[in-house]
């Protein structure tokens, strides 16, 4: 299989977990005869430094040609006074647009060697295996107006969606949890918000198609109780942009590995983006301590979601299991028996194994 | 003292729990030779069911005569498929917009009997003693316009503040620190949303008032991933209607003690209304097995931030934390050793407390 590939390391860590990625992939192009070419372009606070622009045209079209795309993280300390069109998170929010990667998965799964580390009591999180559904490209976050009135004494913002736009994020969680075990939970704000009202009456004209899958409506402030309540008990949650962002970054601390998780973002038929759920942490970048791990497993999901390769996915997923369980592990991990290793050789490891 | 208190029960529990405080009203009035006087009105769905509108004016107009309003929960699953304007919640809305209700303040320390039925692991969340100030009649919940457009194609809601929304509920927060130990945690979403740049310019312009306040911004996704992390890191957390719904109802389920939880809404020099933070639980209603204590808390935070009388509270916390002390608990505390009791009981063993 021939695909191409656009590489955009951001910032911070971001540009050290990029080359962690595009290691693996290698060592899986050469084990399984594949060829994978790389494009490297910039995104974020690196592309206002370059080019003035968090997203450059020049980005937006190499994605658009593109395979898949892996991003590292966007952001840092350096760029956050500047004005809203030159701040990086315009950059991931722009190739969201642009891309039209309307659904964001998130898989949260609880890495056995690691739930020591989990906040959560080891009974409370034991056996979580869930995977949050959440709409990228509309909501609140891409409404308009979105502005300052009346010389500044007002502000708004504007929580839009379209029909279909809930829609075919709606399908999407149905069509996963037919994929896992069959229960959907769809989060809203119904007893308040319109579009959550519609949110929910859409859920439920879609439950017809999906008669194998269960349904259940929670509202965000339960949803947000119940994640830590009773991790256990999901399976998918589906919901929309805003919700999503807080529930699913809330989910993503449960399990005690948060330098693990993967996250994909689709559009209907065209390129998929790839990226880790930390962020570019600019407290350690460049260090070389930083965890490649939900990186190169964020490429593992590029294999089996953009490219249908499962046994290529599979491969770097027991990869990263045997590394641990092997006793290796980086800074952020919180282990305190076995290696501490940094960020070169955690690759290394799981590239050998490959 | 003189005082006239409106009651509203509401619906489920609530009419259950809103006696027990009650009860410990006229237990306090009696040992402090108050004279309190009670009115009841309803709210939500009893009031749905009675007058065919969740908020009837004569509750409004009661609850503008009080000297302060305690509020029991409002919901069930018998209106949950009314329209809109025929919901219990309306009516939660509504009166906090009559009573220009803007500050909702939410108490969360953990009960030190209770820590072990936390979800959290106890080296996690010993220590908490955090105060959520939640805006409350501002921002998506309120914003107009909040509809359906193009046909049923579009859905829109509206996140609105003018400047003096934002102004007066910062100001209680850094006003809840000063009086606490001096730390602020401003939650927004400043690197996306126009009104929390407008939020956070607020909170940078405020800060000179408060020289002895430590504030720090932290993202609202950021936020519901410490909060989980490192509870105990909060003092105060400041923040507008919607983050704050989702962020309270989160952070009321560290401690274990859900059903302790006591609120105050505050408006700028109106009458107070007080509620539980936990919900009118339809599925527990009636059977007498309700958890009094958060009701009866809110009844102690009544008097203390509407009559100032500190002492009376603080007594009726006292009755609480030892009857907690004595082994005696409901159902929902998830505790295995003393002794379960009702919510009659409850009531009774700190009434005799008191
Ligand atoms: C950086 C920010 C715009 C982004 C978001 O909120 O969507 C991030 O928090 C995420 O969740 O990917
Ligand atoms: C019932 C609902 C409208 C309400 C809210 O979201 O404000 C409740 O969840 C709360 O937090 O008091």
């Amino acid at each position: 299989m021939k695909k191409r590939i656009v590489l955009l390391p951001g910032d911070g860590i971001g540009k050290e977990v990029i080359n962690s990625a595009k290691d693996v992939l290698n060592a899986i192009a050469e084990e399984f005869n594949h060829s994978f070419t790389f494009e490297t372009h910039e995104i974020g606070g690196a592309a206002i430094d370059q080019y003035g622009n968090p997203l450059p045209e020049t980005t937006i079209d190499a994605c658009k040609q593109a395979d898949a795309v892996l991003l590292g993280a966007v952001g840092g300390p350096k760029w956050d006074n500047n004005p809203s069109h030159l701040r990086p998170e315009r950059g991931l929010l722009g190739i969201r647009k642009a891309l039209d990667l309307y659904a964001n998965l998130r898989p949260i799964k609880g890495f056995k060697n690691l739930l020591h580390a989990s906040p959560l009591k080891e009974e409370v999180v034991a056996g979580s295996d869930l995977l949050i559904v959440r709409e990228l490209t509309g909501g609140i976050y891409f409404g308009t107006p979105s502005e300052r009135r009346d010389g500044g004494n007002v502000v708004v913002d504007t929580l839009a969606y379209t029909r279909s736009e809930i829609e075919r994020i709606v399908d999407k969680g149905f069509q996963a949890a037919q994929g896992r075990r069959g229960h959907l939970t769809s989060v809203d704000k119904a007893n308040v918000l319109e579009s959550s009202k519609m949110w929910r009456e859409i859920v439920e004209e879609k439950k017809a198609q999906y008669p194998d899958v269960v349904v259940e409506h929670v509202l965000v402030d339960a949803a947000a109780m119940k994640l830590i309540t009773n991790p256990s008990k999901f399976d998918v949650i589906v919901t929309e942009n805003m919700f999503g962002d807080i529930l699913s970054d809330e989910a993503s601390v449960l399990t005690g590995s948060l330098g693990m998780l993967a996250s994909a973002s689709l559009s209907e038929d065209g390129v998929g983006l790839y990226e880790p759920v930390h962020g570019s942490a600019p407290d350690i970048a460049g260090k070389g301590v930083a965890n490649p791990t939900a990186m190169i497993l964020s490429a593992a999901l590029m294999l089996r979601y953009s490219f249908q390769l499962d046994n290529e996915a599979k491969l770097i997923e027991d990869a990263v299991q045997s590394v641990l369980d092997a006793g290796f592990h980086t800074a952020d991990l919180k282990i305190s028996e076995g290696r501490l290793v940094g960020t070169a050789e955690m690759t290394r490891l799981i590239v050998d194994y490959i």
